[in-house]
């Protein structure tokens, strides 16, 4: 039951062990992108509205966030602005505005949220975080492979456990249809049926073929071939009977070949029947997944002409994008979850408060987190609860005795241990403890 | 003149050299708030507008950027979420709506983007970050101590350049006005007066304070006071004849005495002419200022009442925030940026794109940014070229007669020195020269 202080409806509030957590992964990624030579790209949370619209088709479109415009136009219920609803459409607008500014060719990365209207669900979230790597301006496989490529290091370095990486192209697609007499005006809609091999039996994945008008005949020995055993050897042969086919054969051959050395042996596999949803694509595609996750946790390709199609310069392109949010679902919690401070420090009397700040001063000079205690009980077990609570490491206890002898008393918290350390030494011996 | 390409008014882009800046200045300062126990909070972008309007006043409200429902409520031209406006509002809501799972005090902070539909101007955006550092829960001067040093320490780490730090409290003004017969009901109004003793000579604000219905004497006695050449001398005096303003020279004194250590003299003083414009504070409250820059860089104080007002539970607090935006623009650019690349390997033909692609690979997994070519030219010069706008220090060739040889050509693109490297070694060499 959702109370009057939740977050809205599919978004969420990350406290300190999720925002560290997050956090932490996407500096795992950008330090994986960094090193590929992709630049990082940060544009605003909001759009003009004209920009936005017509480009996700008008299913898209529904799920974008509209702004109200201002002031006395606010009265008029109309929007002129909008929540970005993914990182490429700003893309194609930073390319179309700086042009010759940027490198060529230009290669970036965006981590950052997006926000769409969808129905929130399990795992599905109104703002959630998209990762994408692009690299406009090179037609060359070898920007297609760097986009792979970086991509696997990310998830890898991510420790994704058991993840792999299925590889097509469109082109082994047109291929296929061709050979298999598809007319090319049912192309879309047979690979649209196609893309259910994996979740409908074939029969029914025959009669839904049928039903786009495909005979059947061609229906049943396309989906014979693409579901055999030796699915890939054959339909190998098959693609060699066409142009466009031996292309698509011979460019994810490259890739795999490019690969080899920095993808390990099995993890990245020709996937023939591999589709992707989005028809942009022209050239290789491929999808990450991972053992008990629906869907994917990675996905790319190339997209020629989508740039242009989106408002910017007419480019060549290629990327992939992280299927952050999911991936962060399935990552291990670590157990062992840093405390909150190394040294603890209890106040004992108002007027130790001085000294006690001190010490946490000296405990942050030495490197480590430290804090005062903040409450106002003067108790020592109430106070020790507290450090405990912190996952302290140390605890450091500063009263009249310890005021007297000039010492400061540091209690390890694993043991129970107590050391009298005298005030002008706390610094190297908390170095010294540390190591 | 804005093109259609450009970001919305008030909006910015961050290409590269801005964008790693930003996000390195984001990292110092949360490594410094987490070496004092602060932990993360990230809220979501927009929030349900009930829990947004009414809580800034008037002015504040007409700032809120609002979204418009969706589907078939959209017509309504009505808005049910509201970007966020401070990091503040959030705040409350998380503390109302997580309460006692949240540690206590709950120390956390916040960097992330706000959105006002303020007017654009020079260093003024609609989108800008905030960077707020607050401890919920506790009444103790330890916790303004804290907030106060951690803010300091923040702005040193960052490297701005001589800043200062200007102390006052909510009860020492209180006990000003007290001292000087400032009837109750006038105190607010006076204290906005006051607060511009900074821009406008002493008479137009003995001018402006008697317009406010002050007798002529006092409102004379009180601007001579507080702009005399010993004025701190001479307020310290004054409020000791008052209760509030003994108990607020207390507060400053305790205060200074706490950070003394921590802040080097001088850099903090007790300024009792600093009002903060802001009526809610009601303790401690300081203001953090640069040279050559009008306005603050950080703020802070005490605003025990102020989470209540804002939805959330009665709890003490205390905060600082700091003008990030501000400083960025303040911080000297730094000359040398980084290149893009560590290592840039060209493509000499199609034939050996594999192996640079290795090398490429093999140079990443020596610690360094490497890419390969992506362009069509296969012109040494031209991908020399390349290599030296990605700011590589090494570029890699490999062509025919490194192939027959075996090596690989290490550029030295400082010196144009080249070295042989057999192909099996290259790793370790560029381990070795990046020493």
């Amino acid at each position: 039951m959702p109370t009057q202080f939740d977050p809205p409806s599919g978004t969420r509030d990350f406290l300190a062990a999720d925002a560290e957590r997050r956090e932490r992964a996407f500096a795992v990624i950008r330090s994986v992108f960094t090193q590929y030579g992709f630049e990082p790209l940060q544009t605003p949370a909001f759009e003009r509205l004209d920009v936005l619209l017509g480009k996700y088709g008008e299913d898209g479109d529904k799920l974008v966030f509209k702004i109200l415009r201002r002031g006395e136009h606010e009265a008029s219920g109309e929007a002129d602005l909008a929540l970005r609803y993914d990182l490429t459409v700003p893309l194609a607008r930073v390319a179309a505005a700086y042009g010759s500014q940027l490198p060529s060719p230009y290669k970036r990365y965006a981590i950052g949220p997006v926000w769409r209207a969808d129905r929130p669900g399990k795992g599905r979230f109104r703002e959630f975080v998209q990762c994408d790597l692009d690299t406009l301006g090179s037609a060359s496989v070898l920007a297609d492979a760097e986009a792979l490529c970086a991509q696997h290091d990310a998830l890898a370095a991510l420790g994704v456990p058991d993840f792999s990486i299925q590889l097509n192209s469109r082109r082994v697609l047109a291929g296929l249809l061709e050979a298999f007499g598809v007319p090319e005006e049912l192309g879309a809609g047979v690979l649209i049926t196609l893309d259910k091999l994996d979740k409908m039996r074939p029969e029914a994945v025959i009669a839904e073929l049928e039903g786009r008008g495909l005979a059947t005949d061609d229906a049943a020995s396309l989906v014979t071939t693409m579901t055999a055993p030796d699915a890939v050897e054959r339909i190998r042969l098959v693609l060699k009977q066409s142009d466009v086919g031996a292309e698509g054969l011979d460019e994810v051959d490259t890739l795999l070949s490019l690969v080899a050395l920095q993808i390990p042996p099995g993890r990245v596999a020709f996937t023939p029947r591999l589709v992707r949803g989005l028809s942009y694509y022209t050239g290789p595609i491929w999808e990450a997944v991972a053992p008990g996750v629906p869907g994917s946790i990675g996905s790319g390709g190339r997209y020629d002409h989508l740039i242009e199609q989106l408002g910017g310069p007419d480019t060549p392109a290629t990327g992939s994008s992280l299927g952050v949010e999911r991936i962060l679902l399935l990552l291990p919690q670590s157990g062992a979850e840093r405390g909150r401070l190394d040294v603890a420090v209890t106040v004992m009397a108002e007027d130790f408060a001085r000294q006690s700040f001190d010490f946490s001063a000296t405990a942050r000079a030495a490197g480590l987190r430290s804090s005062v205690y903040l409450g106002g009980s003067g108790k020592l077990g109430r106070q020790l609860r507290w450090a405990s609570d912190q996952g302290a490491r140390w605890c450091l206890i500063y009263g009249s005795a310890e005021d007297e002898a000039g010492t400061v008393t540091v209690r390890d918290l694993r043991t129970g241990e107590q050391t009298a350390v005298p005030v002008g030494d706390l610094g190297g011996y908390l170095i010294r403890a540390a190591e």
